[in-house]
């Protein structure tokens, strides 16, 4: 490389987003999407999408769509910030609150973005090991840190705790702001909302990827004291005004107010997710406890990434990662049971083949 | 504020974006928002959106709508990045792009965002002033500097440039990346895309929401040779991995495939501003030549701040920017003949008055 502008580039490793087949007729239980489609409301919102709704600027606060929430979860809409998906939400977060000298923690098996966004925000970071039964050490988390992040339940294992771990880990970070990251919190595992109450350190993220169906429309929200909302909300205003565009807030605030669906189609996975991990467990397989729309698998007489590569070769798509720690694991997310039953069918099928 | 948390927040000045009203009779000139609907092809794209489309991830690289770019330039899809309005665009690519000690460079009077992003991202600039006429000085940009960025055509101005001028910014400048945002390009002004074979160190920046009014749906797109582009993309990467969602891959890439709708609306708004150049000119305002959707006006006998007001209490929006050289000046978005008319004859009463 020899041209005199390459030393103002950013260096900078590719971050590869996870792999996406073309095939369309592949059972897709990779990326943990949600099989069952959005509310019909949220289809109905769609249609009704005028001519205007596109060509003037969308409320730049996504007003409409951050009432429904702060409704939803009995809060004041200054408590609550949209943005682009999650990772959006995340981000503006890391920029927002994590600038200390100190270094930033979370768990070394964890939300694989994390790493990636202190090394674009140039963020010092230290991740405690978890447990050899995957679970986070509350105690690691008691040193002079810059700030805490984990999702809860944990990525890629599932594994959720309950409030008084949560406020165990806020107790001994009173001068920092922790980030109870809940991507798949409504699939059964504790939410912290309720103690933001109690703690005006807490700052909660969660999608409307998985539970809602709508990780094609980029949807995340960050609810907190008005304080941080308020910081977050001059950060986004910095980078972009419009994070959110007129389609996402209307189908968003639709997805919101249909409530009977959402929990009809969250008992759904929960219950597949639930008959799935008992089937796993009667094959031999370790099934760590899931509260999320995926579960966390090994099995230590065979190679997890033979697996994967046999059931790719069914067209079944489920999650591999080459890890320390993890790379005799599976992550597989909840499909219907119709492709559960596939999946089911063609793991027992590769276990005969080894006998 | 004594909370002990609060030295790990980011200490920024607030960005407030422009005013928005909740009134649907005003007639709004004040956002350069298309007052003609987006093709309907788009609205048919819309219509087509299916439960899936929401259920599961976008492609990341929203291949459709950078193919469809890539084809509509004559370049390769390689040589094309999109984001959430060009706003994220040229954010990441502040970040990708200007890593030096030295100063950026951009003129004093031009898009108020440019200077946000320096201070977010801690980028050393400088702003050269442009001359009495609003036009930007070729030659403050041949020192030593981190990049370059300028509107074209400029913005609140609407004045434009033409190739030897671009090409004469480039030719001083093989050190840096010079980044031309075109945002209004499409109204009239020369587009760079042309310089791209002979300049590896240009990237030119395009937005939807203008031309194709498409302000609603947040797409902006960046092209330049592959290496830019490449970095663009890991920086984006390493930011969130899926801006753009899919419903805005959907309409952008139907935009794009139906030109003929686009260059009537682009006829119908250049031929609705010389109209109402002419006509103010007549009532005795300066007039800049306009390459853009907006036209940006004086009069030196009258206040602008209360002509602003007038209209504003008459349900006309319009901009006014309280800022240095620029504080007796207005920007008027072109909207359709009606509203221009309106706004004709309520400046007219308003001059009237004064008499």
């Amino acid at each position: 490389m020899t041209k005199p502008w390459f030393k103002n580039l950013r260096q900078i490793e590719p971050y590869v987003p996870g792999e996406q087949s073309k095939n369309e007729n592949i059972i897709k239980l990779n990326a943990n999407e949600n099989p069952y489609p959005p509310s019909p409301q949220v289809m109905q919102a769609l249609r009704e999408i005028r001519p205007e709704n596109l060509s003037l600027y969308p409320n730049s606060n996504a007003q409409k769509l951050v009432d429904a929430i702060a409704q939803y979860h009995g809060v004041k809409s200054s408590q609550v910030f949209v943005g682009n998906g999650s990772d959006d939400v995340i981000a503006l977060s890391f920029m927002a609150f994590f600038n200390s000298d100190k270094p930033i923690l979370f768990p070394d098996i964890t939300y694989s973005f994390y790493p990636v966004w202190c090394r674009l925000f140039n963020i010092p970071y230290e991740t405690p090991k978890v447990d050899d039964n995957f679970k986070i050490i509350p105690s690691d988390y008691y040193k002079p840190n810059g700030g805490v992040i984990f999702p809860n339940p944990n990525a890629p294992t599932g594994i959720g705790e309950g409030k008084e771990f949560i406020k165990d880990i806020l107790n001994h970070n009173p001068d920092s702001i922790v980030i109870v990251d809940e991507a798949y919190v409504d699939f059964g595992c504790y939410s912290s909302i309720e103690l933001l109450k109690e703690y005006d350190n807490l700052l909660v993220v969660q999608t409307f990827s998985k539970s809602r169906s709508m990780a094609g429309m980029r949807i995340g929200a960050a609810i907190g004291n008005e304080e941080l909302i308020g910081v977050l909300n001059a950060v986004k205003n910095s980078y972009n005004s419009y994070t959110l565009d007129s389609v996402a807030i209307e189908c968003g605030s639709a997805a919101v107010n249909d409530d009977e669906y959402f929990k009809s189609t969250l008992l759904k996975i929960s219950s597949t997710r639930d008959r799935v991990s008992d089937i796993f467990k009667k094959m031999g397989f370790t099934v760590y406890p899931s509260q999320s729309n995926f579960i966390f698998v090994t099995k230590n007489d065979i190679s997890a990434k033979a697996l994967f590569e046999y059931l790719k070769s069914k067209n079944i798509f489920i999650r591999y990662f080459n890890l320390p720690r993890i790379d005799n694991h599976l992550r597989i997310t909840i499909g219907t049971d119709e492709q559960m039953d596939t999946l089911i069918k063609e793991t027992e099928n590769y276990l005969n083949g080894l006998k």
